[in-house]
């Protein structure tokens, strides 16, 4: 056992913090403020000097363009990276395209590759992934309203979907539909590839959360896919493939959800450090030399590394095992990071008083953006009982 | 000991109710989609209403234009109003105006409450409240950059203020300013009317708060105050008098914070009681029937009606003694009530998934509005280390 | 709603608890030593003295020798009663007498109560209550694996319980058993009332609890009836009713739980606020001073106020309607209050040092003791979930 | 960074562990029982075995006997051995022998560590170590009365102690003492090696802790040391160096502490998993099957997994640099660690139900023995603030 990190990774690691501090942080305003097309504007040639440190796509092979990182080398530069919420997007890996490009990569076809996969990862588009009912629980993916059916030369998609990630601005979705109703009911969807131009494609809203629509990357969709005709290719993978390919590309993007969490707790700490070394609270005394504020502090620091360490041991079994074996383990990261992160957020906020809850600091906006983090990807409730199946071997 | 309520504050309560249900509820999207213009409008025809139902300020004497209640039966009311964020307003007894009638009613002169107590009882006009600094802690009041001189026949006000709630708008503020600099430390400071049309007043911005500037009574302001001219009765109550008052002030506006927060736990607790009981999860069984979702309904309910009592209570130890016996409560009230708010909307939040975090219930609203209760008014830690020090009889 | 207590009351509680500093505080070194004679025999001359202040039985109508409360009044009692754990056995309202007695006042026969209830009231002699299977799960009663048959003339019982409290010199119990297997599952069960010196009722041992097997009140047996002859009127109330009174004898005991409980907690809360005040950390420092401590402090007694109302109130709320009104009440005040003791109790260790894991003070035995407090008359999870079926109105 | 561990460590990880199931789970029932004779004799068997398998002292150099291991590695062997309470004893790593070793070994002279360390390493002999003042605050190690004094050829030392572990059967005790009264006030201090059977050495009782007063190694002094005349050579290091010396004995302590508590709270999650496996709760149901239940079984297994990884990584921090370094880290794992075990064991003992509390199963004996691991080496709060000064570099 050896904790100790190699050369060649700690250069990458400090390169993508000297960008993240000098180029990423000074452009947060531009987020709080939603002033979005200045925020896009800037955003490109940070993602320009990404590409040219070498750091473009931390977590794709280098034949498409990647990094070639391994997830353990990646989780520790998504730290880095995710220590701005501006960071994966400029980085080349932000969700929903990072979860799509790998599934491109794993099972598209060489034309689907072509068309979709190479722009996504050279970053020139974006894409969304639309798998959320409208109208049903998430949290059981078997209830499916959406369907395609093929009529022998096409397929015609109808579904109502929401919190379609990044919807605005993509160039195209994945969207997971019933498409073979007379299967068992885990074979019972597809992942279809529908290009946002398509006839009967409507974004019918950004839906306002915490307060904000957001604006592309940063916003999620309401969408009606209104009897849209697809050529028979537009299939990813097999038909019938729907789940297991959900499932394969949620193991990873939970991981990676966990690791940018890291990034962020770090940020919320770092916040927190600075306020307390600096804040006068009489003549002659800062607020870190309160024992509720030290307390609060040690503990804030002692959850985030102890997350840290589990999250990276978690992404070492899969670099050496497959995401099956790490399955419990996965679920385990997922809920106990996501409550670390919101109780580091919540002491930060506390920390800072009435500036805590202002936009003057980045702590509110993860305290409200992040809250989702329990939630997304599968609720706290649903991996503490999944985990919980694995662990005791009884069904599920 | 009697916990029964009499039939003429139980017929106020359900009145109450029923208004906030039918006018008050229905507005709450306006809210939530920021706009404002047509709320104010709408919120108009309200509290007319309330006024023709003669619920109108339960928190004010008859004398001017209020219910006459006592402590304890205007928390019973204060519930139910404040099972909308839109309540108090509509009801005449939102902060900070409720806070600046009690100080005009108890200290001010003739003339101040002529000009400017009757017109806030009877809801012409809104008020606000300067007292944080833009650059000291709030926690430790006793740091004062704002200083008033009086040049025999009139002050001059310098002061830079922020988290001046419902400035926009706002007739006229009260403004805390160190006026006799050589006196002891608790006696430097006074209190000053100033009409927000006093030339040198400005409000520089609406602060940012949770990702919105927010507007006229929803909204924190950061103003200064350069060199402004104030007659010599500007000053309230005595010159020097002012952290007595402002003490004298927060005792009563910590209760009803307190008693409003139970009202929107109430309703975080009925959104998450219908969605449980509607939810369906498979074709057979709806989220309600989901132990760890029954687990966290238990929880919130009991915490409610804990924090609950323990508030009436000390309403009324209040309504028999007064705010200095009852002092340590009324801090151990303020943190445990507000943290008891903050996990009983966490819970709501986490039971609607992802629509928990939209704006298409007012729970997102709650969640990140009210992240402030535990720090306006005095942060948890300052109170918990306040109640101690009355507790345990050492020095402060 | 009026939270003063009447004078009459108020005196009962000042003499309740002035004999309890005076007279069972200075025996609890005999209880934390396992002096078990000698403090039987201390324990018999207090009793007496309770009686002579005419204080005997709270809980118990005037007609049998108790006060004659309402289960309010009782609870302010208790409260006093409970701070010792000594107390209840010395006032005469100990677990499982109390529940027992009243259990023969509503359902027991003129011959029963002449025999059973008369001399249990008057503290003669004591009485167990045996319904917990040894290898079946307590939280569902309806798994029972003890039978009675009646032959004719005669029951004839065989059972294997366990945590059959106060059962060693206890001269009757309450055995819970199958004798309409016939019946529908609630209606299977019957209690029968049997004298301990039956041929064939054996003790097999006092369990081993927290490191130590107790005695006689203090104790729980594992217990064999093992072909047990009982005469026909053995039944109490009718066969088939045992889940029902079962039920009907749990309501209560729960709340008499909760109230005891809240003495626990304010012994807790003194032992350290006293503690905080003389503990010297420096020269010139004592404990009380120390921020973390004061925070813990606070926390301590806000919680146990919070906890307290809400108990009074369901007391009221019982004595005010019944038992079923109060159901979802009692559930959560079970698991609210036994979560707050045991919070409270760890403070008090947690602020005592290596002194708080001691013997040579109360706190480690509540400790250790009380963790049984969320197990015992249902645990935790069960009320959560029974409270919560009540608050949706979902099938249980 | 690499998380595998070694084929030699496994296979000595495995040995440990088939060891402490197959010889020491059989014997806890006589610890459980208080049958410490019994208990010795057998412990001797398996001690013997220990030796054979070549597991012996793993903390200590080969030099002495030891497996010399790194930190990490002993870590993981830690684990595995401290999953049964008697496994350290077992295995020659006990408290606070380990410690005292360590200390003879740094800085013993030749004639000390022949007379002290040599049998003691071996295991032929046991020792205690008496710091805590009997009648001071221990989170302050400045204070202190006792005192020893130098005639110019001998010490005459006066001390009250508590706390001092083992002292029971202990060959000798290492005592802190105030010698040098006038230097420095962390510079006052020495340690003297002491036998037990020097005249004036008296042991006032073994303190009863949690109920009982346990026994050898596992009981905890109040000592009393009148007058005792002792050898020039009894001091350990040098004069004034006793702080200096506690600290570099108590850094690597809290990481053994640490280490054990790790395998207490496997072994705790272990036991729980084999119950929710096998108790029925219904006739087809069990009680693993049960949401609440699934939920504290992941949050159990969770949080051990994060903090062990922080333990490990902390541990190899030391091996590669010093304790100095490390020195947040140390006492931010003391409390998390501590923390987390007490939450494990508390989930434990809960899904046990009655059967938790009794002594049937090894859960109740760590609820109750190591609810001291948040107080002893340190309670939390001190190492709370401790680690915030090292991390904002404040005055301590």
């Amino acid at each position: 056992m050896d904790f100790s990190v190699s050369p060649t990774l700690t250069a990458h690691m400090e390169a993508a913090s000297q960008l993240v501090q000098e180029q990423l942080i000074p452009l947060e305003p531009l987020l709080l403020s939603h002033d979005y097309p200045s925020l896009m504007e800037e955003m490109e040639l940070v993602r320009h000097k990404v590409r040219e440190l070498g750091l473009w796509a931390p977590h794709l092979p280098e034949s498409v363009g990647g990094m070639g990182l391994s997830l353990l080398a990646f989780a520790q530069m998504a730290e880095r990276i995710g220590y701005s919420p501006l960071g994966h997007l400029a980085f080349g890996c932000q969700a929903p395209d990072a979860g799509n490009a790998e599934l491109l990569l794993h099972v598209g076809s060489e034309t689907q590759q072509a068309r979709y996969l190479e722009p996504l990862a050279r970053g020139e588009i974006r894409s969304c992934f639309a798998m959320t009912e409208r109208h049903l629980a998430g949290s059981n993916p078997v209830l499916m309203n959406s369907e395609a059916e093929f009529d022998g030369s096409h397929w015609h998609l109808n579904a109502h979907k929401w919190f379609t990630t990044a919807a605005e601005g993509a160039e195209f979705a994945i969207v997971m539909a019933k498409t073979e109703p007379e299967a068992a009911r885990h074979q019972q969807a597809s992942m279809l590839l529908v290009p946002m131009d398509t006839p009967g494609v409507s974004r019918l809203r950004n839906i306002s959360v915490m307060g904000a629509e957001g604006y592309g990357p940063f916003s999620h969709a309401e969408m009606v896919f209104d009897d849209v005709k697809l050529p028979a290719d537009a299939v990813l993978g097999r038909p019938g493939q729907g789940f297991a390919l959900a499932q394969a590309r949620l193991g990873p993007g939970r991981i990676h959800h966990c690791m940018r969490w890291l990034g962020l707790a770090q940020r919320a700490i770092d916040e927190m450090t600075r306020y307390l070394q600096q804040r006068a609270i009489t003549a002659d005394k800062v607020l870190g030399q309160q024992p509720l504020a030290q307390a609060m502090l040690s503990e804030s620091v002692a959850s985030l590394q102890a997350a840290r360490w589990f999250v990276l041991h978690t992404a070492w079994q899969v670099d050496n095992g497959d995401f099956g074996q790490a399955k419990a383990a996965i679920s385990m990261i997922k809920f106990h990071t996501a409550n670390m992160l919101q109780q580091v957020v919540d002491n930060a906020v506390q920390m800072h008083g009435g500036l805590g809850i202002t936009d003057d600091t980045i702590l509110a906006f993860i305290f409200r953006e992040e809250r989702a983090a329990r939630i997304y990807d599968g609720p706290d409730e649903v991996h503490k009982l999944s985990a919980a199946k694995q662990l005791l071997k009884v069904a599920q």
